[in-house]
């Protein structure tokens, strides 16, 4: 599966045999420290709203929304290939729609 | 570290025992397959080109460039952090410049 995003972006989901099989490297146990996708958001309650909709969707909370030590409001889930992404609202970061 | 890309991404990269602490999460031994960061250029020898920068950087060359089954021309390697990276050259991917 193949998502484009902005500027040029591409998300292409692999199966992890398949990033094994392609480049030749032994496929390992799945673990979730290797990375995370960070999704930015414009205010707080829109990461209690992506945060409610990955649940619905299946995903599994891994922290639940709460403010940051460094003045943000974020939460983690995993979704259902284990993958870890961050909700963040972070005051200082401008975004452009 | 934190890289400023287009259209307002950015990479952020981070020790994999912050990921774990961050999220409490179990931290796990490195493993390669989870995920492969793709970079597009423009043409052939430009995979060749950033192949053997990456090299002379110090990454471990993991699949030489070479011609795909698809029609295009890709490499893979391994960022000293055990990150893998694939330059690849699609002639169907138009690349804005």
């Amino acid at each position: 599966m193949e998502l484009e995003l902005q500027g040029g972006l591409r998300l292409a989901i692999w199966k992890r045999k398949d990033i094994a099989f392609d480049t030749g490297i032994e496929p390992t146990d799945p673990c979730a420290t290797e990375f995370t996708i960070g999704h930015n958001v414009t205010c707080r309650e829109e990461v209690d709203q992506v945060m409610e909709q990955a649940e619905k969707a299946g995903a599994t909370i891994i922290k639940k929304a709460h403010d940051t030590f460094w003045g943000g409001y974020s939460g983690y889930f995993q979704d259902p290939d284990g993958h870890l992404w961050e909700i963040v609202w972070n005051p200082q970061f401008e975004i452009e729609e």
